[in-house]
């Protein structure tokens, strides 16, 4: 059974969230170069990766609203504008994985998902399954989508990294893993203590407790992603929420080692 | 009948084809400027954009010799510049609209097109008419596409603005135009005349007389676009070759006003 690794950048990780438009680049070399060095010592191994928009992506969105919809001319430029910030952060990104020598290629997932009410109708990965078949590294990011109801509306990037890896499990059979890399240490509890293990068996108890994330994020904070993680999880992908500012972290989740964070899993 | 026209803006006019990775941001802004004004005056207009590489393009794709083929690592992340090295010249235009308030949305060709051996495959054009439904204007460029024989190569502006313009006359009934922005009057004879009328009578005189281009272009040269463009001609798709630097120019073209340029036409 073939492998591979859908891997998240968090917004809050990748940009700092309270500086608009402000990327964290030292991080973003950082994690490249240890992304560089688990590809060449696994050339096998497929990954798909998707960024937060983080204080890119929210400042537009935030000013048009864009996530309750497209309705009037000032709301179709702001939906522009929204993917030209997330798209900006995304590139830079991109420009840090081509340094490195890794085929990287951006692919915006406004031209390949639909939704209805905000809910996804319609999503073509053909684009990125071609690519990795070629021997390309998928780029995917939180971005602004065409909506059959309100018009427009922003899918974020846990809901397309969720889709895709049930795309990838169950219609073409891959072992699929999901690794969130974030600004935080994984999950918290009420006195900020990471959970280290999240399981639909424990979950009720845990819901209560999980800390808010204090930033602006429109695309729903860590209980949602808590939330689309678990439901995933219970086809048999295991999704860990770790710090990236660990070094050799997110090699170790990769590869299956004792991780630092959380590990949300069906058992 | 809709009304719909394709402008492409070439890569010889918004950029420096002698000095790379330089854009003309000024006849850029002049540009948009006209079509704001346009597509103001003319708020039921369909508009659809293309621009090509000019000298972000050409550089990697010659290093890499991108249109040929992917067949080792090195033609991969070439591939993935390549397509880098585009994107940027296509967001700072995208950006000069979206400072003119006009809602433009950068939709990658890679993400559309599949060729087979370099010609065109398969097409899905359903995000670009769903962006013209939604009221956005879409930008489209020359950009690397995957392809099934040869792992990769270049579609360029031109073969894909002829392809969308059958395809919104043919499939969707549009009353299509293609209008060819670039830095020259036209197509010019062996005396530098500009020929004011190309039909596929007149043709085959003609293709003897017509100038080089003497900049670099991956993507072939007048002969090929003229020959594009002749082949839609046929279907009733009148396309225009004008130059971008004549202010008002474009405006009498896409208004059917009479213009100074080369009409390529069916009779």
């Amino acid at each position: 059974m073939l492998e591979l690794v859908l891997i998240k950048l968090g917004g809050s990780l990748i940009t700092d969230k309270n500086q608009p438009y402000t990327a964290r680049l030292e991080t973003m070399q950082k994690l490249v170069e240890e992304i560089s060095l688990l590809s060449k010592q696994n050339p096998s191994l497929k990954l798909i990766f998707g960024n937060g928009a983080g204080s890119f992506g929210h400042q537009s969105a935030h000013k048009y609203n864009t996530i309750n919809g497209i309705f009037c001319d000032a709301d179709k430029l702001g939906f522009c504008l929204v993917h030209q910030d997330v798209l900006d952060l995304n590139i830079l990104l991109a420009k840090c994985f081509l340094q490195a020598g890794l085929p990287v290629v951006s692919l915006p997932p406004l031209t390949m998902a639909v939704t209805q009410d905000k809910k996804l109708l319609k999503a073509d990965f053909s684009i990125i399954e071609n690519s990795l078949q070629a021997g390309l590294i998928p780029l995917v990011f939180g971005d602004v989508v065409l909506d059959k109801i309100i018009g427009g509306t922003i899918l974020s990037t846990d809901t397309l990294l969720a889709e895709l890896a049930k795309y990838f499990h169950i219609q073409r059979n891959y072992q699929v893993k999901l690794i969130n890399v974030g600004n935080y240490p994984g999950v918290y509890d009420q006195n900020m203590q990471v959970i280290p293990h999240i399981t639909p068996a424990n979950y009720s108890q845990i819901k209560a407790v999980i800390g808010k994330s204090d930033s602006i994020d429109v695309t729903g904070g860590m209980t949602q992603k808590v939330e689309e993680f678990l439901a995933i999880s219970g086809l048999g992908i295991d999704c860990w929420i770790i710090d990236g500012n660990i070094s050799g972290n997110l090699i170790k989740a990769v590869l299956g080692q004792p991780t630092l964070g959380t590990l949300i899993r069906a058992f």
